[in-house]
């Protein structure tokens, strides 16, 4: 390794150079206009991959945005990671509000600015670099490699699904590896290992059959916003709990080496609540903040609309209200069983005399990796040598339905070594990435692949 | 009298006649291309009182449309009577849902069709022609005669208070006449007598300080949605009644005479549950249907908003969250008072971290007329004689501020003569007029003014 840690630093330099190319290109999937930069930037993942060494590089055409695969499968019998990233970014608006251009990167205080400097482009380039340094110190790497980077994972990733669903053979690995998350801080090796899941319903509440005058008939008439402000009033009591029955079921309880975990990390309450303008953090009764938020599920009403929304007055009972209610699952919650406990219990808590439709949006399964299996030991103690501090274990109260379905359809371990920071605005203007985090990400990718070889 | 019966009767076609002209004017109030027409319309209102032997006639220009205000003071001793009444009327789309053009009067079956054909056009013709009739046949009135017909009722009188406030002397009476409003049944002499007031607010709840990602934050933040509805759910309990203290102290209960009243009033349950489309009429537990609309406060939320009300999902925990909220008054309530205990309350009930703003948007007073006052005795008499049957004493569930303006500030007593009926489609497409209730409103109207004179 040491030969290899040698080389990462020698050459270093060229490779900010060439990210800096990377984030010239305006790959933003959502706009029209950027067409384009998509093949650009797709062009330049693969030309690059080329360069690192590894020669069976394929740019598949979507419906959308193209994805790019590579593999070298040079070690027969060793295991194979699969590195995942996407090449797309957001769009750079509002952009008054940036400080320097977002597309043309500029370094300042050992962090690169750009628009996808963190957000993927920055984090995904590590892993092309440390096998371009094993392959050229070594001229062979110690495990097979897959590349599959996309270009839609800032649109909901539309085609990548099918395109999983219908190479699982060509796709086949033991691990997934993802830097597209973050730091618990800086300079503090951290791997997510839980990712919540979610089910999106939307609750309708139909009265009268059309707005009626609240003179003439208040108090004879079932008022449909009355009446869907009661049903979600029913969906927690007063401790913060979901009154779905049957809802806590499955949820895992935190093992004890998570509890342990939990314990070293610090989080600023306060902090927290004053970032948002809010009092005080509030949830569920008997849990930490960040228990709330990395392992524990949640119900919270998205959106509600019904009647009378304008300015000043309007005296009607409204025909028509409705919510948009989702909630975040945990490990081993399944996002179609609680959709039927929701849709059974609403219809049970809603009244007779009126028409009330449950619609499911949309579901994710929840997600978590088992702390003490060996590939996690392996990233974990890949990251702790390149950062040269003990790895911290993170959950994220977000979805990221993809790795849930890495897992389920290659039966691979995804491994979230995330390099990234909150604080580096993503989706924001000036959006940064810290290069000595750039760094030891490749030191840390390297190690990665160093250690699973010898598993 | 009969000789003042048999010169209508005589006249009742050419006054219908007259009254098809007066609907052909477009006197639309809100409209800024039918400005001249309400001009006309005010002309035409003026002319006709004019021809009916009335001089002193004026017709007062306003900030918006014109109020036409007259005069016949020749008893002295004898009590006034003001006949209020509107020219405008209510924009006549959807056009295309007429079966003959709104603004050519046609007559089928007994009934006119027109746009102000019921209201109030002809309601309010009607006592421009008893005037006429009295006078052509006696040469003099019972009483002294007000005539107070203004053109912005349909846009929420906007000039009219103003007017009054600065008037009181001129307009001076011991009665006001109005026929805005509806018989019971076909046939059936109806006088109103008490109209509920309002008091309407909004509520606005604020959580963090921007829209948060419900993954990231889901679990440790104040949802200002699911607070909303928790507040909303607070307000009334298990059995419809509201729960703001002190909100029912100055409800006042109905009397004996009332009561009876309410037992001779046949209410189809069912097909008024039918007619808007609801399983059954709900409301208040140990109340009539009549008593919940007629003599019962309500609470109704007329339109709630917050986050995302689009298709589809948004994974936010929105910043905001806000409600209009109104409260239907009845005697003795006050609006004003009323606003402060629902303030109170909801500051009580709503969480402390996060913020609520309780905005009053309007109010107006509840009325109600005493049953055993002479003047409403006159009343129910004159209706009884031109009809032929007992007089019934309804209620309206609605307000109408103007008719507690006049009772405060001319410290008159307002008589709900109307002469219309729920089905004739007022506001709507195909808006008629029941000729019969036209002659027999003139007949009343008389009658009225002459049992007035011997009190």
């Amino acid at each position: 390794m040491k030969e290899i840690l040698n080389f990462i630093d020698s050459n270093v330099d060229s490779y900010i150079e060439e990210l800096k190319d990377f984030l010239k290109i305006q790959s933003i999937s959502t706009l029209p206009e950027n067409k384009t930069d998509m093949q650009t930037a797709a062009q330049f993942v693969a030309d690059k991959i080329k360069q690192a060494g590894i020669e069976k590089v394929t740019i598949y055409q979507t419906e959308g945005h193209p994805i790019v695969y590579a593999e070298w499968m040079g070690a027969p019998g060793k295991p194979t990671v699969l590195i995942y990233g996407h090449y797309d970014v957001q769009p750079a608006d509002p952009i008054d509000l940036w400080e320097t251009s977002p597309f043309e990167p500029v370094i300042k205080d050992g962090k690169i600015y750009a628009r996808g400097a963190t957000d993927d482009k920055g984090q995904m380039y590590v892993h092309i670099k440390s096998v371009e340094a094993i392959l050229k110190v070594n001229g062979t790497l110690p495990v097979n490699v897959k590349f599959l980077i996309e270009g839609e994972e800032e649109i909901g990733s539309p085609n990548l699904y099918t395109f999983l669903k219908n190479n699982t053979e060509l796709l086949k690995c033991d691990a997934v590896l993802i830097s597209d998350t973050s730091l618990w801080e800086e300079g503090v090796p951290t791997i997510t290992y839980g990712l919540r899941g979610i089910s999106y319903m939307e609750v309708e509440v139909t009265g009268p059959n059309r707005d009626l005058h609240s003179g003439t008939y208040g108090g004879a008439v079932p008022n449909p916003v009355n009446i869907l402000a009661d049903i979600i009033s029913k969906l927690k009591d007063k401790n913060g709990r979901i009154t779905i029955p049957g809802f806590y079921d499955d949820v895992l309880k935190p093992t004890k080496q998570e509890k342990e975990n939990l314990k070293k990390l610090k989080y600023p309450e306060k902090e927290f609540a004053k970032s948002i303008g809010i009092k005080k953090s509030v949830g569920e009764k008997g849990y930490s903040l960040l228990e709330r938020i990395w392992s524990r599920p949640t119900l919270d009403c998205n959106g509600i609309v019904g009647g009378f929304t304008g300015k000043g007055a309007k005296t009607i009972i409204p025909s028509k209200a409705s919510a948009k209610i989702s909630m975040r699952l945990v490990p081993n919650q399944n996002p179609k069983k609680i959709e039927k406990l929701f849709t059974k219990y609403i219809k049970k808590i809603a009244p007779d005399y009126v028409d009330v439709k449950i619609t499911s949006i949309h579901g994710g399964s929840p997600f978590i990796a088992k702390l003490n299996q060996p590939i996690m030991k392996v990233a974990a103690k890949a990251m702790a040598s390149a950062f040269g501090k003990e790895t911290v274990f993170m959950r994220e109260g977000g979805s990221i339905p993809i790795v849930v379905d890495f897992a389920e359809k290659l039966k691979a371990t995804p491994v979230l070594m995330g390099l990234g920071l909150d604080s580096e605005n993503l989706h924001s203007p000036n959006e940064h990435f810290n290069l000595n985090h750039f760094r030891l990400g490749i030191i840390s990718s390297a190690y990665f692949m160093n250690g699973l070889a010898n598993l």
